[in-house]
């Protein structure tokens, strides 16, 4: 049961529908039998369907009160009996096709808060929203039915595609983005590069005269920083999640549908492939190349170019069952040291 | 001495009042001697009580000219004579009560801004001050004697208790707060969390349907970011303080009294057991236990569950010892490669 | 070629001005021919100038089709025919001076938004520009020229001097500003340090009563935190650079000319000295002494004191000779153990 303060079901649904938009089999089950909305095993109900998709939570769904859930066939046999099975090899991406069909994304009615300054030259698109204390510059152009967060600050001719939501309190500069892009809250995109040319009288700035390109269905966490490039542009490629907290330096170019988790760094010129996905907390040093599809695990610490498609870890990085193996390798001599 | 454009103190207070605060013994001091406020012992003068806590600055102790001092029994012999004494055996929390007592928090003047935009639907409880800028959306109920920063965005549906202090530009959405809770600033609650389902056509957004509830008397640092949960709620036990820039992920739950540094990254639905203490930088993985009690040297790299009461370290993180133990091996069999 | 929505060129200017603005020898090339701006050797054309400085761009140098380079003599060989050749032992540096040359940092117009608030005891001195939805309170001064960002909040009793630049969605509170400092965007400066006296019935707050004192000429990147001090201040000396997402705790020193790159956390009351260069992500323990010169390799965690001068990497950090040799090690063992 989701909170109603703060979520609102497009239901009643019936079985039928979910197994039709997810591609799941409804084996044994009432087709007509319907649902009011998702939940977590342990907290669904009779009129929730949920999902198993980590082994860790197998006996949670043997006890779970969910009326419907998917599954992998694997584990079919573990449900409860008053429980109705989707069963599909891809339990999670089914239940997030369903959870957007009971939550689709909220509305919000267009308008111009009064509260809000939008500079005469700039021009907004049919069904723009822009909220309380939000500051638009020059020559900003912005598409058809985006929404401007309050108190966020768009300086002098950024370039905003259709269908963005930029979140509350944060700011754009020299940033051109695509359409679809979701800003959380608290983001600074287009800021100075650390630029700093070394001198005898002390670091001189260098000035930072690129852009950021964001292209389009990007997302970007909280508190993210994504600096312009210095002379080539920033360019984050069109279907790229960030999540929050993640610093990207100037020039960096991220290829297509890469995927960084929370509180990831990359330094100045690294280029990062298409489909690349980084763990936590990963470093990555400046005017390197990693290569499409590559994973780094969590915390990677990465000194090297990396081959498409390779996984490594640990730092410096090296592929990861190295790593694995040198974790091993390096407890058992501490052991025979005792 | 404090500098008096922004520190007010409540003095002059007796020494007695002082020993009896604290509990410290004012061994064979004039119990009338007033103070004026507290001060390091390097800049402590006659009308300062300053503390000794760390064996590191037992020299400026001994040329400190702070008019009184805590101090563990211990180190009484290396005092100035004109030095009077508290004898504590735990002086930094004698200093931390005795530094309230002269600088309670600063006490505000209820209020509206005239340039805040308040839903007409919100409620605000007795005492409330709200500052200029700030943005309070549609049903948020917020208790009495809080205080709500410049530039700061609730969101619709956000509960409040009363004496809570939400600094400037903090944004808040699908969160209950307890009371006391004191945010500073720069801080992102209830956004989304990090959940796509990898498909065929690229990443699905996964709809994030859980909330953040924050315990009473719970501390947060700036610029952390607090994602709400995806089914389950993002949990912060009571008496939990948090430093800056923090991230912690979905679904994540913290126990009561969790102290966690700064920068520290907690990957999402990982539990974390009462009195959890986390260094700086440490990162955990996802869906992890870590038991009641347990420690975590800074720059930890947690993949794996910790027992109560255990202290780790290292990355991946193991026992404290062991690290230490693996730490110097290392460099031993490093220095015969030579 | 730069995006001219967003910059703008104070050329043409000739070839000989910039030889002699940077001390570069622009050997056997028509000194009057005018220049239009800079650009990176793939973009740039005939009217731009670029640098060579890093082996790595060797062959974008040898097909660039900029009309002037800044290069080491050692690599003029290799100079496309058509390319005036401008010779220094420093390319980046003499490139920076140009870049400055053809883009200084932007003008902007004095003046105050009347959608600021400022408190009327607040000063501010001549050519003073606040932008739209800035919160200025009791008692601050401002100096000459500076400029306050959209939706910043400046606490009673702030003193920032001559020439700053404040960007959007900053907090300032408790903190003396020299002159020509540069604060970028979402910068929280001067909230309380992480300090909690453990107690019997849980941790206790310690009042903070600190100030944070920043040097001329200091910049600082966005998301940064900075905490004022606890008794003692928190310093950023003159000069020093910090990069975005950086965390600095309560009594920190750092020294003169320090630079910090992105993510980097330093610990409570530790000190900093002159012209130290930390790489991104690193770590450093309160009450340490990191001496004047040490350069400390990305991602190192640091939990001793480091000598003046020397170079560390690692966690925990060491030599980074020791440090290389450890990781070769390692790494020899492990392939062993297979």
């Amino acid at each position: 049961m989701v909170d109603t303060r703060f979520f609102h079901s497009a239901g009643p649904i019936r079985l039928n529908e979910i197994a039709s938009l997810t591609g799941a089999t409804a084996a044994s089950a009432d087709g007509e039998r319907i649902f009011l909305g998702v939940a977590p095993l342990d907290r669904a109900g009779a009129g929730d369907i949920s999902f198993l998709d980590n082994v860790k939570y197998v006996e949670a769904f043997a006890q779970s009160k969910a009326g419907a859930c998917f599954v992998r066939p694997h584990y079919a046999g573990r449900a409860p009996a008053t429980m109705a099975l989707l069963v599909t090899d891809d339990p999670y991406y089914a239940y997030a096709l369903t959870a957007q069909r009971f939550y689709p994304q909220p509305e919000f009615a267009p308008g111009i808060s009064p509260q809000a300054t939008i500079a005469k030259t700039a021009t907004l698109g049919k069904g723009v929203r822009v909220d309380k204390g939000a500051v638009i510059g020059e020559n900003v152009n912005i598409g058809e039915r985006c929404r401007i967060g309050a108190n966020t600050v768009i300086d002098d001719g950024v370039e905003i595609g259709d269908d963005c939501r930029i979140g509350a309190l944060c700011t754009l500069s020299h940033a051109i983005l695509g359409q679809r892009v979701l800003l959380h809250r608290g983001i600074h995109i287009g800021q100075d590069g650390f630029g700093f040319a070394p001198g005898k009288k002390g670091a001189v700035k260098v000035p930072q005269l690129g852009r950021v390109t964001i292209g389009n269905d990007v997302e970007i966490g909280s508190g993210t920083c994504i600096d312009r490039g210095a002379g080539p542009d920033t360019v984050i490629g069109a279907g790229s999640k960030i999540d929050n907290l993640v610093q990207i330096g100037h020039n960096v170019q991220l290829g297509l549908g890469v995927i960084i988790a929370a509180q990831c760094g990359i330094a100045g010129s690294t280029h990062i492939g298409n489909g690349v996905m980084l763990g936590g907390q990963v470093g990555i040093s400046g005017h390197l190349n990693i290569g499409a599809g590559a994973k780094l695990a969590a915390r990677s610490g990465v000194m090297t170019n990396i081959p498409p498609g390779a996984a490594y870890g640990g730092a410096p990085a090296v592929p990861i069952k190295d790593w694995h193996r040198q974790t091993v390798t390096l407890a058992k001599l501490a052991k025979k040291e005792e």
